[in-house]
């Protein structure tokens, strides 16, 4: 199961410079851990600021915030979860997914 | 696994008044059913509005989305999802769940 | 009566650690007291953020606002508070409640 | 108990004059029926919009949702709701209300 | 002629805490002194915020401009003011008001 | 006592074109002889928009608000009031108003 | 090159249904088609919403422009595009990028 | 040329007493100084606000910038800058200025 | 004297076509006449949106809101105008402009 | 490959003013070396802020976030990157790009 998120990294400038390179390495470790465990599955940089956007596939809700909280930055981070699900026009739903007709929403 | 969601509703008021009295009929006995079913677990109003606040209990978000978009009045409605997990002061966590040592988040 | 609260919490990073953790601890206590006494009635944990979706149930504004203002992680909290009121598509609403013909709200 | 509601109220251009006539005019019956019964206790009007700050003195939340969704240009209105309570400089609360030592709020 | 102004406010955590005291105290007295001028006419709480909703009633925009800055919690404010007239809707506008007809305002 | 308005004029598209000259004609009417009576002091294009950011010198905000609601354009119109009042640097205050110390307001 | 685009879809309710249908019709191909080229790398449907969350690689951003213009649905979608680049914790950067030292950025 | 700007002052509260009194002498002495200049034409302070609203009358935008720059409180202002030009409805302008038949704006 | 404008661009769906099309044509030949003049002297397509980006060279405030104001688009634009002036790391400036001292602003 | 990036900087008080100099400096030769390579295409000063409207010509993402990045002021920027095309009204495209006929965007 799919979520998106974006996080906005900001670490206080008074923080030990040796702290925070600490955490930066376990940042970086564990986001190669959870790469590498199918969870992390997205990892992207955006252009110009401390930020990233990533897609978790995870088993539940639980398990997504768990792995958030524990992240060595998450202190410093502005989180926002967005819930994603197959879309129709994917390659892979062509086979399997079919939308209910598409009403206009509300404009 | 479990969903807030926010829906505010605005029925276009050129709608033809016997299908808007079908769909809030259809929305109704929908809201009902999935209620029974043990999906639709919270279903407050929202004072003031033609809004409601809700918790959904879902297997997954794709589950979620198809359950949202199949809402009669789906076409008409701003919808906000917060996914959500168990608070580690609620008293089932209490004997269950230990959240990692509460770290100051960002300020 | 219900009231929907959301709390973000911001602990500041330069608050005595055993303050911090004698705080978490007082407010874990309160919060399962208020449950216990069928006041705090629901209280989720959002997805990635130190924030709480709670809803109370309450004899009126007075009692919501002292209970909040005796919060332990009071000063540290930015708090939403929603008027929440039945919904006339709930299954206790069914029998009891007949909520005016929906009119289209302002679209 | 009472409750600040701000009412934005937008009369479609297109609404019949006759019909939006009829409406002011129940609106303004309704206001004055509600004063009467003090239930509707302040009403101002935002200088340069069509628009009211309110208070009202109501039972519950129930009472105050069904009166505002039956206001006659409640489906015209944006509606903000806001909880009160008694604050503890005015006169009638330096005698009985004794509010728990201020803390500084979140910072 | 009224103004409805909301504060909220905001004591920073490092303020010496009986320097906090004594400026709590001295609004408080300068609130109920204004009280019983009747220029203070309306205060309640947020619930569930460390903020006020006023009315105030002055001869013009300096005096509440001044009687504002004067405030001993000023400084730590955020004042957000706003023009208030009577509404045509009021029982004692009833007699003496007659708001030119109601046209509707852009949609 | 002077109000600073900006308004943000948009007129619907499909209004009669002869409907429109004829508001906008009034509307130009109208400014000119407020102007004419001091009430309206100052009256700017804002660049690049069908707005304007004007200054009013009225009695109460009865009279502003009345003014405004009467402006052939008023109902096409966003309007923002902001009280003002001298300020303690113009030449004017110099010899007149000592405004209290400037404390530093919230931070 | 990486862009992340989000698309929220409002389709009029007054559009031909015929021609609605054609157009869902021709967007979906258009995706498959640009999946098939491997440009639209990502796409995922937001839960709640008539939208979508994409990823597209592109050689610059007049490619991705007329992509996204040439949509039958653009018409009716509003798109926020954020430029992505490799972020120095992913598996792949692992290897080859190395991130000047990060930096506390403005807090 | 006019230029409408909103001055939001926040002067940091750990600033030295006798630099802050300094600071804000010296920027009464320019603002009197360049209202003497016919550059500051209107200064006037927004009521509840540490903020004021002026109009300067500059030869184009560098002069601005340099003045706005120079002012002794420019660090701790927030400054927002709007551009302005004659309105077609002003008496000066009812001689010289006929603007563009006025076409509605987008709606 | 430059100014930064975006216009955001959203002609009616129920435009005549032919109107759209002779409006859009005279847009783009105007738009080439103003760069012929140097007045109009950057013009980018913002990706994924019908939105430009423009700056222009004019001699006063005046002249850049008849100009934006005669658009054959304007009524059916959103126009956001920043004024801009030279930057003191610039290659020009290098030689000519020493700005005052860079002071921090406000943070 | 065109991009639009404004930076709005903010220097903290308490950074040691020699390193402020310094930092400032160093902006200032980058700012230089860039505008000399081709890369630093267009930097304007925001009236009345310590914030630029820049826009940079690279070869792709990486690149335009590995130069933001390695800026002295990055730390103290909030930068807002949008990415641009070649404008179908400009001159250069009048030879070479037609834009695939306008269609109205949603509205």
């Amino acid at each position: 199961m799919l979520f998106h998120v974006r996080m906005d990294v900001a670490i206080p400038r008074d923080l030990d410079p040796a702290e925070r390179d600490r955490l930066v390495a376990r940042e970086k470790a564990r986001a190669l851990q959870l790469q590498e465990h199918g969870i992390w599955v997205h990892l992207w940089r955006v252009v110009g600021a401390y930020s990233n956007i990533s897609v978790f596939d995870v088993q539940d809700t639980g398990e997504l915030h768990d792995l958030l909280w524990s992240l060595p930055l998450f202190p410093f981070m502005r989180v926002e979860v967005t819930a994603l699900t197959e879309h129709p026009s994917t390659q892979r739903a062509g086979q399997t997914v079919a939308e209910p007709t598409v009403r206009p929403p509300h404009t």
